[in-house]
């Protein structure tokens, strides 16, 4: 398919050093060289439902049918690949009369509902706060990570974000794509998928496992290369993952939510170190 | 007012170390230490726009009303403080009765309209790709800063991720915040903002600038401290900044975006190098 090579593109930098060449104390000169870099490619992706336009999503082309299904899924539209009949791309031509493959038409099971706005936003009158994001996705979750006994070895964990590094072809590349990967609480990977956008990349972890018909994602740990934010741990929630794991920091919210549907939440997991913030109880050796 | 203290919040972690505390060689003992812990608040902020809502953005409060027209901004709708008439929390009361300061409405003045949707979305029968994008963007900016005609030392450039850094005070805390900052090409700080949103980070930044009737943001450097996407840069346009810097890698549509627009692109501003991707006129001593 045409977009296979879309997520990389060649482009000419100026990369410039400050400094003289002989090393010496002249921090004003500057080496200038010109050279071509690889970026990683964003485009938008508009997903229609019947074929009505539902959202526009910035991505690194490439897994769109597998972002569609995690999108639908972690919007609370979808529970399982049995939901949507056909997805296909629609003719969608560029000026010079090319496919852009930029427009994905979904077609829903019968009785399938397309997704509405978030339940915070409609029923904002009575407050927006942190707890009724909360109540919105407990209310909208098909599955129950809290009752998932899995166990998660320290040690494990501690070389998910090795892993993660290692398969991230593309970013190895560009150094501009986050990344998001499935694992067993053994350590094994499931999926990896990369993108411009955090919640692409994770959309598109979970579209995978949907379409593996693998959920809910018991016994699994979502790892992902950034900070945690309310909606990661959202999307882990409606997959039903019972560990959400990250490099970097977590918000309050994702905390919140974490502590509030029983996902152990993980984050600054560099190096030998990590620290847990919800459901201790799941990492033990 | 109430949301001053609300930037950060505190809750218990767990602290786990891999490796005895003697450094011998048994990598599955491991150190655990239950300790508190500061976390960046994300809380949902819903803008209205004369009583009808409008967005729900996951934010760190603070700044609020700054965000607010840094997002009417960038969307398109205003382009001056002139544009709005009120801005104010409505009584968005919790199940305790308080105020939650979550909910933003938004008087404009008589004749200015509230933002649509993306012309890219709405005319996406055309072909969505980053050609419509961008055209999108060009049509709505009120600025041109391909006319502006500063000059950034390179020098001066290096030492404004340390700079962003110093002033990053929630950051030092939580590691958890991304930070915008608007500089004069001299390198004089303007505005810094934080938030768990790097968008949000942007619009409180451009919408400080509006408050101050600083716009266009002629002869200025964006400095943010993550990657650069095609969003971020449309944001830099609509506010005519001339030139965006991030310490992380862009995309191809923040390439594509700034080539068309005649915005300085600058990627990978660490320590004494950078990658100048587009309009290099500007980088010079």
């Amino acid at each position: 398919m045409q977009f296979v090579g879309r997520v990389t593109v060649r482009r000419p930098v100026l990369r410039l050093t400050i400094g003289p060449a002989d090393g010496s104390a002249d921090g004003r000169a500057s080496r200038r060289v010109e050279r071509p870099d690889s970026l990683a490619v964003e485009e938008p992706l508009e997903l229609r439902v019947g074929g009505v336009p539902l959202t526009v999503t910035m991505r690194t082309p490439g897994s769109d049918v597998e972002l569609a299904h995690g999108f639908l899924l972690t919007e609370g539209a979808i529970g399982g690949r049995e939901d949507v009949r056909i997805a296909r791309y629609c003719d969608s031509l560029d000026e010079d009369g090319r496919n852009t493959y930029n427009v994905l038409d979904i077609e829903l099971a019968p009785g399938v509902q397309p997704p509405v706005g978030r339940a915070f936003l409609t029923t904002a009158a009575c407050g927006v706060c942190g707890k009724a994001a909360l109540d919105d996705v407990r209310l909208r979750s098909r599955f129950a990570p809290a009752v998932d006994g899995c166990r998660v070895d320290p040690a494990v964990l501690a070389v998910l974000p090795q892993r993660l590094r290692e398969v991230q072809r593309v970013f190895q590349s560009t150094g501009g794509l986050h990344a998001a990967g499935l694992f067993t609480a053994g350590g094994e990977l499931l999926w990896v998928r990369e993108d411009v956008g955090r919640h692409n990349a994770v959309d598109k972890v979970l579209g995978a496992a949907l379409l593996a018909d693998a959920l809910p994602a018991t016994g699994t740990v979502l790892m992902v290369s950034g900070r945690a934010s309310f909606e990661l741990t959202q999307k882990a929630a409606m997959a039903g993952v019972p560990v959400l794991a990250a490099v970097s920091a977590p918000s309050s919210l994702a905390a919140e939510l974490a502590d509030e549907l029983g996902i152990t939440l993980v984050g600054f997991l560099r190096g030998n170190s990590m620290n847990v913030y919800t459901r201790q109880d799941r990492i033990a050796p």
